[in-house]
């Protein structure tokens, strides 16, 4: 056979209208609270314009809370499964700082700060990215509950697991208001105006 | 801030000697040894050419075996810590079917196959991306010794999870070849001439 039979890339990209949501944010978020807060605003407006689910992501500098990357779930938007939030913040750091290795010698330590506890690939995608702390505003079952999303089968111990390797795990941070944005994306579908794309036979 | 200020994309992308690779290659791969001989070549490559790690993965048309996609790990080559062989099949795949669902309505069953079973991360992109079934080398603990790659923490019952959501696994083919080739990248890290890329502080 021949490659060209084959796709040989596919490309990941943010919605146009983060443009427009990123104007009136400042280069830096110093607190917990203003990072997720603009987590929430992206993920209130990715839904509603069709991109994908409820879930955005940021990556920043640590300890300054410079921004780095900005993430919205494009798994409709893209046509490719694997571009939840963590994926799309992740992947456009790593773009950005130019290395797969957020982590690594002579990069500043980043963190992760994303709308709920990461679904069992996002785990992973966090663990080998080189980030070294995970900001959530939540992790129960909520999410699964309200937006009827399978998050995957995750251990028991995945908090514990993060720890075990240098990735600190910060929870509860802005919680409501991550619920509050669940249960608009659960209206929103009840209405009929959203796709909740899952594997095959999830609940 | 403004969007430009960041990376608004990026491109996760197949090795050019992959199309050399494939020139010999028939566009139908009807028994799961063939299947899984192709995955071993390419894997066997992929490290000697320091794309990434020495895993590669094709997602086939599960009834007939004709190869609708081929991914290595492309780490190192992408700059993207996502960018495991399964990611890479899965997203090629999603390119060229034309849909984030590889198990849609109208979309022939799809299968994965794999040189061994997915870290974590990439048990989860095989979970969201619609295949319907799963083609493993092995299982066992053999791929982290072998070549000291951290693979995640995984559920025990993980298999039954795949089975749970209509994704069947079947483990063990061409099993002896897929350890041959981790020894062949141990030698090859052994001698100074492979990076493995990992989480902070993992084993």
């Amino acid at each position: 056979m021949t490659v060209a039979d084959l796709a040989r890339r596919f490309v990941i990209e943010l919605p146009a209208w983060v443009a427009d949501e990123l104007t009136d944010v400042p280069d830096v978020l110093p607190t917990h609270e203003d990072r997720m807060a603009l987590v929430h605003r992206l993920a209130a407006r990715n839904f509603v314009e069709g991109n994908g689910g409820p879930f955005a992501a940021i990556v920043v500098e640590r300890e300054t809370g410079r921004i780095v990357s900005v993430g919205v779930n494009v798994v409709l938007a893209s046509g490719v499964s694997a571009a939840h939030a963590e994926v799309v913040a992740l992947g456009t750091a790593q773009a950005r700082v130019g290395t797969w290795d957020l982590g690594g010698t002579g990069v500043p330590p980043h963190e992760l700060v994303v709308n709920w506890r990461p679904c069992v690939q996002c785990y992973g995608a966090t663990l080998w990215s080189g980030v070294t702390s995970l900001v959530v505003a939540g992790s129960g079952p909520e999410l699964e509950e309200i937006t009827s999303f399978d998050e995957g089968p995750m251990v028991a111990d995945w908090a514990e697991q993060f720890e075990a390797r240098g990735i600190s795990v910060l929870d509860g941070v802005l919680r409501e208001q991550a619920i509050a944005v669940f249960r608009d994306y659960a209206a929103h579908a009840a209405a009929g105006n959203a796709l909740v794309y899952n594997a095959r036979g999830s609940a």
